[in-house]
């Protein structure tokens, strides 16, 4: 199989809805399985930084809900050349948590990846939400 | 001259050392010059993105320091193939803003980019400070 741009975009749209099952199913090893072991993620939570995939973190979010979580994407740009690619796009999460919180929120999203043989994995995530200049609060109820 | 990924990897490293240089000399036209025209831009402020340059925010944000700003950047890597690349970094900002607030932030950082000829554009940037899950306060006391 010879990687054109074409295919390695067809690629990455792929995984993009691969994560949206796994993260809607609760399949952690799903999640987890996308990652290069070398990743860099920039999560929502503290610290800056982490590397590596933490289950036990993927787990206790799956868990905050008290039932399904719902995860749609939306104005996503693939950008792939050769064995790099990145992709970036906005997600709704909506769900209940265990503590009777409703979520509703839009998060933005950056993916870098890099193509191993035939596969594509996750070398550096970064979520966040943009905060409010004079009380510092992220900002939860933003709409595309 | 043909591009390998060793030479787009030092384009890409410039491009980051100029950008450092444009925000410290509070460059106005030399940050923008970097950017796509079809850039989607993640801001610490809201909205949740921007599309395209706006060189009032870039000189809003240097006019609300009185002095200068120090920028330093660390734990950068470097992904690149054909005509895609990004980088994540962390960056440092330091100043007195008019406001006589002492900033001293760290900020967590991802470019994608695309070459255009010789010339490689930043086409996203996302840029974020993690918050605490408790409060949801951006956080901008951590440390790499």
């Amino acid at each position: 199989m010879t990687y054109t741009p074409a295919t390695g975009e067809a690629a990455i749209r792929q995984l993009l809805g691969d994560r949206v099952r796994a993260v809607t199913t609760k399949d952690v090893d799903a999640v987890a399985a996308q990652y290069d072991a070398d990743a860099v993620m920039y999560d929502l939570a503290p610290p800056l930084q982490t590397r590596g995939v933490d289950r036990d973190a993927i787990r206790a979010w799956f868990d905050s809900y008290a039932g399904p979580i719902r995860c749609d994407t939306a104005q996503e740009r693939v950008f792939v050349d050769g064995g790099v690619a990145f992709v970036h796009y906005l997600y709704r999460i909506r769900g209940t948590q265990t503590s009777g919180n409703e979520v509703d929120m839009w998060v933005r999203a950056t993916l870098g990846l890099r193509r191993q043989g035939d596969a594509w994995k996750i070398i550096h995530s970064h979520d966040s939400e943009p905060f409010d200049m004079k009380t510092f609060q992220a900002l939860f109820d933003l709409q595309p």
